[in-house]
């Protein structure tokens, strides 16, 4: 069984990866008003997983996290954000993949060259999901977006690095609020709000939020109102993308 | 010279630890009005360095922080949060260890056993250095406070993990205003000022400071007032520090 040329069941060469580290990929977007995620099924199958795998001996986990994006879920070219480490030592087993590998017989795995433990680093990103295109990679796999809320069960301690990736991109808003690549070119502020809303799962004061929005300053108010709603038509707006690198780039903290 | 049993420099023993996964910790403080950090001295000697080691295989990073912190300077129970793993395949190496070891003969090393790369999860916190009392610990070594300003030549990417340290904090103090351990119990405007503004690394203007700090609500304003100052005795606060874990606890936004 003993082998320095070992496949994973991936099709690559083991000897290149650090099999005691890896990276899984947390993409979020916002289809029909809830806060959703990117999972994938492996091959062979062991149930719904973030995009992840393991790190290789040369390269960084950046380039680690988006080789592996692509490879599972056929995404490229995301800013992908590190935000945290799991390392709990018994977050991850080789065993129950092990046996399935050899159930069906498609590798020869040396169990002895197997770290007892892997250690995790987590990535996310929030993506207009009209923009990207999940074609299931190179070596997988169903991708398939679903909703935070109503998660299938997931491998590992996915669902935990899934909360904890939530949060981060919570965060994050704070101090660059990337969820504009999530609205139209032009938007009305309840449209901005209810994303804002969704993603940080509560409600917010309508006038506080519009005064707030208003005092950041990185949007322009257009001539026109949102047409084909039932009341008071709203004004439409977009950003201003100069001002808002500017006000990224001086540091501006964007809270609701 | 293989063996199973190496014993790293540190007394360890080599198979315990995953040998491509180290922790490091950034301890801030604030002494003389400058952001100050604890750095060793390694042994055998590698020059400044960050208190750091390798993982152990039967624990997780956060255990690691902590044990590693107290080996190496004497430090316990101090809160230190995970902020980025520093991952570059290039940013150590063993080899210059390897030599230094062998000329002091220290120990035996099969290099073979030993990984291409290491990659380190970066810990910080900000502490009272009147609080902590850095004893050497077990395995070392001078530990000293250096101003974060004029740092001494550092082994690997250590002065890059201060800077990203530094940037974390700045950015926890937006979630928790953690600096309030830095202070006397009984302070005023001015002095609490002083200690964001080394901490933030840039001046803030005096009006809108104290505007804000009334507004978090989270101060008390006593009778008595500073004395002993040349011109106007400023009032002295305190935390209401039931205020102020409620305030966390909503999920306040700490911004200046």
């Amino acid at each position: 069984m003993a082998s320095g040329n070992l496949k994973n069941p991936f099709g690559l060469n083991m000897a290149e990866l650090e099999l005691n580290i890896s990276v899984d990929c947390v993409l979020f977007t916002v289809i029909n008003d809830k806060l959703q995620v990117l999972l994938t099924r492996f091959s062979p199958d062991f149930g719904y997983a973030l995009p992840g795998g393991f790190v290789r001996k040369k390269e960084d986990t950046d380039h680690a996290a988006n080789r592996i994006l692509f490879e599972r879920t056929g995404v490229n070219y995301i800013y992908l954000k590190q935000f945290k480490v799991f390392s709990d030592p018994k977050r991850f087993s080789f065993e129950p993949m092990i046996e399935r590998i050899n159930q069906q017989d498609a590798m020869q795995v040396n169990v002895n060259q197997l770290p007892e433990r892997v250690i995790s680093v987590g990535y996310f990103a929030l993506v207009n999901y009209e923009s990207i295109h999940p074609t299931g990679g190179e070596f997988s796999e169903d991708s398939s977006w679903m909703d935070t809320e109503e998660l299938p069960d997931l491998i590992f301690d996915h669902a935990a690095i899934i909360a904890e990736a939530a949060e981060a991109l919570r965060r994050e808003l704070y101090f660059k609020p990337v969820l504009y690549n999530l609205l139209p070119e032009r938007f009305t502020m309840p449209e901005l709000q209810n994303l804002y809303e969704i993603i940080l799962g509560k409600s917010l004061d309508r006038g506080s939020f519009q005064r707030k929005m208003i005092r950041w300053d990185i949007f322009e108010r257009l001539q026109e109102r949102r047409t084909g709603v039932a009341h008071k038509q709203p004004f439409l707006y977009r950003f201003n993308k100069e001002k808002y690198e500017l006000a990224v780039e001086q540091g501006i903290r964007f809270v609701l």
